[in-house]
């Protein structure tokens, strides 16, 4: 027996990562991950003239599973508006299933 | 051309990840993956008295795609009683896509 | 609102990150991110013999998403017929959703 629950993901530039994770703690999220990384374009490279590959620790990639699918919405829309007209980074939701809803 | 597959993913203390590796391993599956993080709440974090913030390498990501979904059913159900009863931690599956389903 | 977009997921050996992220790039994907982690079997070690634990940072996880599922596919597919064959790795697809479709 499984029960939908929604996936944040969110990659940024690190330099961002603290208010970020303060909106998805403020929104009601019961916990979050962090994993270090590197990439290119969009995911996480602030694109001040070109694209260009950071390594392996300049970006990090931030998840958060929720049950409540307006608190997955407000999380990303908080996060796209207050960084990502200035910041590179990409924000997108997954339908997952979890077997203890209660502790989402 | 692809098939259906299921993704499971266990977000834990790096303390149990050799013992949820062997439930994948004995479960059957051809594989995983483990990736160091960080985290807060129930994404890995034992909550003693409250959630407080993980350091960048305290918790593990342990992913596994397997062909067959009785299979991915199994090492949730056991990872969570054999282990999120008394640590902190986070189990979820997700449908994916794969090419080459004698890989899993 | 959201539109529905793919990620690419490709675990690998690191040995032949640069030759993966060259097919993204030329596919015409936006960005990519790169994780560091380890495992076993298909998931990112050569089966030389048989499967053996790889170290934390033995292999990489490359994950693109694009909003072209054509675009999607042709990636996993030439990722698939170039490398593995001869290297262990996998790669799988996820349908997402995202904000902003420009962006991929």
């Amino acid at each position: 027996m499984t029960y939908k629950a929604t996936k944040i993901t969110i990659v940024s530039e690190k330099l961002i990562q603290s208010g970020i994770t303060r909106i998805v703690e403020d929104e009601g999220a019961a916990g979050y991950t962090v994993i270090e990384g590197g990439g290119k374009g969009q995911h996480g490279v602030r694109s001040t003239d070109r694209p260009k590959v950071v390594g392996a620790f300049g970006i990090v990639k931030i998840e958060v599973v929720v049950a409540d699918r307006g608190v997955a919405d407000a999380i990303a829309d908080k996060v796209a508006a207050s960084y990502f007209e200035n910041y590179a980074g990409i924000v997108y939701l997954e339908e997952v299933e979890v077997l203890r809803p209660k502790k989402f």
